[in-house]
């Protein structure tokens, strides 16, 4: 392992982190929360020390950097950047256990939206923000991994993965500009001019300007940390609607705006992924509204609270208008469902994801199709491009790997004696990067009762589903740290 | 397709069904049941019928006989097999309802054990027996499908090597016919002594000889329907102990068995898969333990209860001598968790089972490896012997198929609106051919309240979970039925 290097690598990502952190000790300072100015000056002290250290110890080598010492940089920036994110919650006294501080942090950079606290409306401003913006910051540097990782599918230097090109089945984002930094440039334009429109609508409807960044940064990464204690509930229905489409628009795989900005939009049209996606999200909203039946007043309301639950756990956001979990068992078994499909490839939302789901369905009706003509070669195709057997191979191991963290972390977190449904979509809700589940963390619930056990299983998952797993199962691997 | 050929092949396997249901018919005349004696006697006049028609209709073929179509006749042959054997149960007005009567005998035959009925004590005894019976009838069905479909793997050695080229596509069923007799034949005895020693052992201990029957034919096939209201509650630690003994040694790998008559104690000794297995059980039995504390007066006591349960449920019988849906959470989880994987491979055991697992955990692992070393090649090993990519590959559509069946199923039969442990339990329970699951479902309670349509989907759920999901898959599949 060339750690030198990775240390370079990690003490650049804490710069950057502590950048970031400047806006919120701003807004700590103009709303005059000392605390919170404590806390953030603090950190920032801290962060900017561990990475000018890190950079100065590590400083001098060769920049050979092959996939082992990528996908674990990944993996361990994550967490060192989560270890410092969650100082300012700590040292300003907002959330004074450490554990709590560490899961609501990896909460937000994974943009989970699962949260320890009861009530958030008691936070200062500051931290408020400090946590929505974790969202945001998670949300694109979650876009940059992917587009890291999908982007050098052919190629052997650097950061090559093999599985990892199961990242962006669909038109790979990689493909899309030939060099990296050009695509990253066009994703976060997108991204950032994504999230002014979703602001700038809020604002029309009359909400404040803090809140419509908070909810507006929430939104954009697909996290769903809310600013008052009922997530979207108390909003009106114009807010409610915005944040719908906003979600839904989060949702989408991102090459699908690029396709559209250089006018491909055949390609667009007929993208399997976005069909899927598209066809989940309505036909889950119809049997919803269909089951839900008179629960609410008219069928305007209906639709507009079934709406909004779907787009908020299919894109995995997890903001909530309405305490789903009182809906009919049908519903709560679709919104389940929907927890695991998960938002499109290439987007800032998690889960398993539409394409995989694809591929996977696809390669097992060869199966099928293979018990009958055992001679006859047959090509799993994607919008009609060949995929490869290594990629339907990788999405199968990835699948194995999905199933096996799902059945483990629910084992472990049930030693607290919680109800099964209770557990089952706590993992879900956090693997998937969701943030509600049901019962006991159901949307008017919280994660404050699970032990400091269960809470650190459940980091770890909102760490493994954020990063596509393998970046953190490869921590765990005796293999990785052995070779020289 | 070869109808023809397709045709005499069910019409000869509801012939010997005809004749297994006789010794039903004379203890229904025994015992002067005469509602009984009717059922079965018109029920073999259809069933003789029915056999004789389609073996006389398609006579005349030649023998070609390939995958699809053995494969599709499996599928098929159980089908009609419980179509037909449930007429008893309607015909003598045990269970008026057809749908009732059909889930109670694909529960039977597929040897799940879930009942509709919520009492069992009032039903005639000829039609106690013929419930029974149909487990371990299934059970023998499922050691000669596992034997024809594991033999034809390769050239190796006939049915050493697990079911685990169950999926394999293109097992010729034409060619393993000469070696698999003389292996079915000592198959088959193996399952007859073992079920009279388990008898023999249960009468030792005081129990009548109908019901000593009846409990060592539904312990042999891993079924579980019982013969009292309380399943196995109300006798006496003795006999729940010599039915957690026999539970485990139907769990087995019946390879094992053998190669034990052949001297080879070593390779049982080391046989990952069956150290797996017994890991499994004694870790389970362990956490229960721990878990329960003073859930029961005495350690005696919970260690009894433990271990039947561990071994109820990882053999897939699903017996019950306590009301395991009052433990603790984290025990109620290793039971979920065990239900999934379930006994060994070439067992009559149901679920993923241990051998699929152990593969699936190896190839996974050697996915992370190749992270770390992406050049360097490995070959996954079972027992020493490498394993082919193909077989992994199998396996990978196997959990895929494993995971989209559970999740269909568990949003199908979620809109009778029970909850969603009921659902998810009820799922796996039937999939993996275990029987009852938790809450509604659980072990004091049955699955009569479910309407039709989710009975069907929980009957498909059970013969596919018991034909390992690909003779009931290419039966849906068009390529099956255009094929010339």
């Amino acid at each position: 392992m060339n750690y030198k290097m990775m240390g370079r690598f990690v003490g650049r990502i804490l710069m950057v982190e502590g950048v970031f952190m400047v806006p919120a000790l701003l807004i700590s300072l103009f709303e005059k929360e000392l605390d919170s100015v404590r806390g953030f000056v603090w950190s920032l002290v801290i962060i900017l020390a561990v990475s000018w250290l890190l950079i100065w110890i590590c400083r001098g080598s060769k920049n050979k950097f092959y996939a082992r010492e990528g996908l674990a940089c990944v993996g361990i920036s994550w967490l060192i950047m989560s270890l410092l994110g969650c100082l300012p919650f700590c040292i300003s006294g907002a959330i004074p256990g450490f554990i709590d501080a560490f899961f609501e942090i990896v909460s937000g950079f994974t943009t989970t939206g699962a949260s320890i606290l009861p009530a958030v409306e008691d936070l200062p401003k500051g931290i408020l923000y400090w946590r929505s913006f974790s969202h945001w910051l998670g949300g694109m540097g979650v876009l940059v991994f992917l587009l890291a990782i999908s982007s050098v599918g052919g190629s052997d230097n650097g950061f090559t993965m093999h599985l990892l090109r199961a990242e962006s089945p669909g038109p790979n984002v990689g493909k899309l500009v030939p060099r990296m930094k050009k695509t990253a440039g066009i994703l976060y334009l997108l991204y950032i001019v994504l999230t002014i429109l979703n602001v700038i609508f809020l604002l029309i409807g009359g909400m404040s300007l803090f809140e419509s960044v908070c909810i507006g940064l929430g939104t954009a990464g697909t996290g769903g940390f809310g600013v008052r204690n009922d997530s979207m509930a108390g909003f009106s229905p114009y807010i409610q609607n915005v944040c719908t489409v906003f979600m839904l628009l989060f949702g989408v795989n991102f090459s699908c705006y690029y396709m559209l900005i250089i006018r491909q939009f055949k390609a667009v049209f007929k993208d399997e992924e976005l069909r899927l996606y598209l066809g989940v999200v309505a036909g889950s909203i119809l049997l919803i509204v269909l089951n839900l039946k008179s629960f609410y007043g008219t069928l305007g309301e209906t639709i507009r609270h079934a709406a909004f639950q779907v787009a908020s756990i299919v894109t995995t956001t997890g903001f909530a208008t309405t305490d789903y979990d009182l809906w009919p068992g049908f519903s709560k078994a679709i919104l389940l469902c929907l927890m695991v499909i998960g938002a499109s490839a290439g987007s800032t939302g998690g889960g398993f994801k539409c394409g995989r789901m694809l591929l996977v369905i696809k390669s097992l009706s060869r199966s099928v199709r293979k018990v009958v003509h055992p001679q006859k070669i047959e090509i799993v195709r994607m919008n009609g491009n060949p995929i490869s057997e290594k990629v339907l191979q990788n999405i199968n191991a990835y699948l194995a790997a999905y199933a096996i963290i799902i059945g483990a972390s629910f084992l472990l977190i049930s030693i607290d004696g919680f109800s099964i449904t209770t557990n089952i979509s706590a993992v879900l809700a956090c693997f998937n990067n969701i943030g509600p589940g049901f019962e006991m963390v159901g949307p008017t619930c919280n994660f404050a009762s699970y032990s400091i056990f269960s809470k650190l299983v459940l980091i770890m998952d909102m760490l493994a589903g954020r990063l596509e797993i393998f970046p953190i199962l490869i921590l765990f691997s005796r293999t990785t740290w052995k070779h020289r």
